[in-house]
């Protein structure tokens, strides 16, 4: 497997559109992409610097007391913050495979459609020393 | 105050060379950069993807023990994971000026030489919702 690039780093927040207003005002970042994925029950929004690819994802869960919610536990129990790293791939399946061959455990066995009309797949922080994985293959 | 990019995306661990070797055989990552940073008794190590800019930069505190080290205390209470986010600006005296009088809480008042010879300051998780934030002026 070869990363190609970081492709975003996933921020829980308590309002998405404060958190929008905040990446804005005070760090200078603009909103590329703002959507509900109602199958994860979350909201995100993409913010990206200047000249960046890589991008900052933020996530609101969409009910903050479905604590079958990942990212809405994670707000009540960790508080708002840094959620999981994103790296881009050529080939996701093959990603999967290769990696699941390895030995690490996936949460998502196959892809499944993500933001930005992407493939994703999310990999357990046990096996990837403590940090929350999603691998991202680019829509062509 | 403009973000150019994202910069890094520091990560916490327990045994640098472990993750290096972890980074590079499971993510396909590259080691670019490996140095102490002795005043705030670190390693680190930064690892990108083949067409990346944005890197990941491990974190292993020198003494595990030392809990007056941000790292090490980290590491003890929360186990290894993500620990801040990095962008970088134009001018980060211009940045952290425009920052303090808007009213975040800064870490370091002044920019101080981070890892690659680079100038670096931090801003306080509460002042960012929860992220530990660094800005980053590359050298020249």
């Amino acid at each position: 497997m070869e990363t190609q690039t970081i492709d975003h780093i996933g921020i829980v927040v308590e309002n998405i559109d404060k958190a929008i207003d905040f990446y804005e005002k005070n760090l200078g970042m603009k909103l590329i992409d703002k959507e509900e994925l109602k199958d994860r029950g979350i909201k995100v929004a993409f913010m990206v610097g200047k000249n960046g690819e890589s991008a900052v994802e933020l996530l609101e869960p969409i009910n903050h007391d479905d604590m079958n919610n990942t990212v809405a536990k994670f707000l009540k129990t960790k508080g708002p913050g840094l959620h999981h790293l994103a790296i881009r791939v050529e080939d996701i399946n093959k990603a999967l495979e290769d990696l699941s061959a390895k030995g690490l455990q996936l949460v998502d066995k196959q892809p499944r459609p993500g933001a930005r009309g992407h493939l994703v797949a999310f990999i357990h922080p046990k096996s990837v020393m403590g940090v929350l994985l999603e691998l991202v293959q680019e829509k062509h």
